[in-house]
């Protein structure tokens, strides 16, 4: 059960102009799930991604990158669930560039506009045929309302599909943003995320486009961890169709902060959703630092709260043994950090109605600190860590959950 | 239950001259449990020690940095469980110096020569009129063969005691090593361990105690990982009696060798059992990266796999689910690392018994490797795990333990 996230209803996630989407069943890894997605552009499209930091990156990856590095127009993706072509060596470039061969064929384009993406179980071979012969199938079924049923295939072990979008309106043309995503575990994204793919059908020029993906990269999908594993598959892709008509020539461009915003608060909403939806979740905590020396820094201390099994399970039993966030921090890797000028708060709810209580200064539990303070904000699903480090101006935010019976559950069970 | 590891017999444990050992209880958080020890030392001892380097460190921690600065010699030291008298601020700092003034004053010593310890709960105060009134039973209860009392007063959420043994019979003197040891989670050392305490009556020159007490540290407790999580406590220390008549002035000795390399043994043997005990642990694995460019980065790696929460959960499977190994040998931050050079074995067994498969070669699963082979290791109690980074002749070594359904358990109820 995701923590206060459902699916949007189909007729939410508006259609992009430019794009329509298909899928299949291929029996990739298993029989009667549709576990093949076509995503088709219309010509003039324009993609741009960051991918994982992985050193075992996986095959489709690797096409991916080689396939953007040519700076042509985009026409397809092709995403497969269940089997991750990664760590497959020659065999694994070779499955991923034939599925772009055997999809450009279909759509009549060139195999460097068609973007390779695979999720699943890592070390084991694609059955390419298969995956080939199912395209037919998903391209029949091509339709600019499938969003719903495209974030539904390409889910692995998510309890939930993920999705968002967003229309703006603006006096002289109006632009659409939606998105899909995918992840439950192995999420520590490295740059990158799981698979994260959004569509507008605003224009914006090529190099805005690239800044654009990294900067909604590192305001959504490199701001979660579920369990600190970075993935090998690990892709996050904004697609531009321009067929709306509303072109984003450079930053000056009236249209640019809205759609920029639009595209980074869907990214935001698809990361968030992977927490929510995180292996065993019951509890989404947003981990705030501030006052940091630099962001670097407050991201090592966020994330080093985040990652701890110890902290994790803590939210997990409503417990607020809060000595082990102190832990956390002191061992996050600021050589220098002044334990005496670090403050912590415990908070939830939202805007008014946010209850924060100060758990620690100087140095240990802050007089004012009442466990029954603690443990009223640790009984409730969304949770927030607010960290001032005493040191400087910068901040840094990370979204994680809770660690459960279940994490262990799922990825003890994963693959039998 | 501990994988494979008993504590020895109270016999197994040899006094060390000049060294006495008392408990009692003491109530420090829990009543009917012996959670007091005193650790007294003949005059002319000498004690070296290495901490963490949380900069949440603990009170005992702070002082015992600073008793040990004066470079005077050691009479004794008192350990607590149940609270860690960590970010416990300036009140904790005076808990921790009145304990040792207390121990002066009973033991007619100076406060600098008594060390403090404790390990518990974080963020709580301790009740040091409790410790204080708890002194006299312990003192009373003072005796060269209570090492085994001393290694249970120790535990925490530990299931067995942990303590080691050695005895060196040269030809014109006998050498006694003994130590004890505690710690079953927030366990990844940085620079020392938990708790750990290994005496012996050789006596050692000062500046060769410290350097033998950062080796022995270097050697076995910088070697562990249970769940990634530096303490606030912990600590390491070596104590020299010399009432052995034996004397160690340089490293030329004839006798710094065997001694040496017992203390180190002793050393490893608890750093081990401390992840054999690990909480929830099921099997213990060794991860040894070996034909790295630098032993910086063979740790690197050996720890992204050690504290993988989905390599360890695929161990409690025993699942040859192999794939994330080789996601965290990516992730573990070596920028340039050639995958397609990269080696993976998974072994089991000893000598000449030792069941060996290669697993991974050339970016991929290995030509030779059959599913059943992984399988048939992966259901063994002790694992190793090899890698060959094909970067250099650096090399270093982790060992580690699953991560389990009680580990959730016993953290989620930890402190209830």
């Amino acid at each position: 059960m995701p923590v206060n996230y459902a699916t949007p209803a189909p007729e939410a996630l508006f259609p992009v102009a430019g794009v329509r989407l298909g899928t299949a069943e291929a029996g990739i890894r298993k029989k009667d799930r549709r576990d093949l997605t076509l995503i088709e552009f219309a010509p003039g499209s324009r993609a741009a991604g960051v991918f994982t930091q992985n050193r075992f990156c996986a095959a489709p990856v690797t096409v991916c990158r080689e396939h953007l590095a040519t700076d042509g127009g985009i026409r397809a993706l092709v995403i497969n669930t269940g089997i991750a072509n990664a760590a497959t060596g020659e065999q694994g470039l070779r499955a991923a560039r034939d599925t772009c061969a055997a999809v450009a064929k279909l759509m009549g384009c060139e195999s460097r506009e068609v973007l390779p993406f695979s999720t699943g179980v890592i070390l084991e071979h694609l059955p390419v045929e298969r995956l080939i012969a199912g395209l037919p199938a998903a391209q029949a079924d091509l339709a600019a309302d499938h969003w719903h049923a495209a974030a539904h295939a390409i889910m692995t072990t998510d309890t939930v599909a993920k999705a968002a979008s967003r229309r703006i309106a603006g006096a002289d043309c109006q632009v659409t943003v939606t998105g899909i995503s995918k992840g439950a575990g192995m999420i520590r994204p490295n740059m990158a995320t799981m698979l994260g793919f959004v569509a507008t059908d605003a224009g914006i020029a090529p190099a805005l486009l690239q800044k654009l993906a990294k900067d909604a990269a590192d305001a959504s999908f490199n701001c979660i961890t579920v369990d600190g594993d970075t993935s090998t598959n690990d892709s996050f892709v904004v697609i531009s169709t321009g067929a709306s008509g509303c072109m984003i020539d450079s930053e000056s461009s009236s249209h640019w902060p809205a759609v920029r915003e639009a595209v980074i608060g869907v990214a935001q909403e698809l990361a968030q959703a992977i927490v929510r939806d995180g292996e065993g979740a019951t509890k989404f905590i947003t981990v705030k630092v501030g006052a940091g020396g630099t962001a670097d820094e407050c991201r090592l201390v966020a994330y080093a709260i985040g990652h701890s099994p110890l902290v994790k399970t803590a939210f997990f039993a409503s417990d607020p043994n809060l000595g082990r966030i102190l832990a956390a921090i002191g061992y996050a890797g600021i050589g220098d950090l002044d334990a005496e000028r670090v403050k912590v708060w415990l908070g939830s709810g939202v805007g008014n109605d946010f209850d924060e209580v100060l758990v620690s200064e100087s140095g240990g539990r802050a007089a004012s600190y009442r466990e029954e303070d603690g443990a009223r904000i640790m009984k409730e699903a969304e949770i927030t860590v607010r960290v001032d480090l005493g040191r400087g101006a910068a901040g840094a935010t990370v979204w994680t959950c809770d660690f459960s019976y279940d994490y262990v559950k799922i990825n003890a069970d994963y693959r039998s």
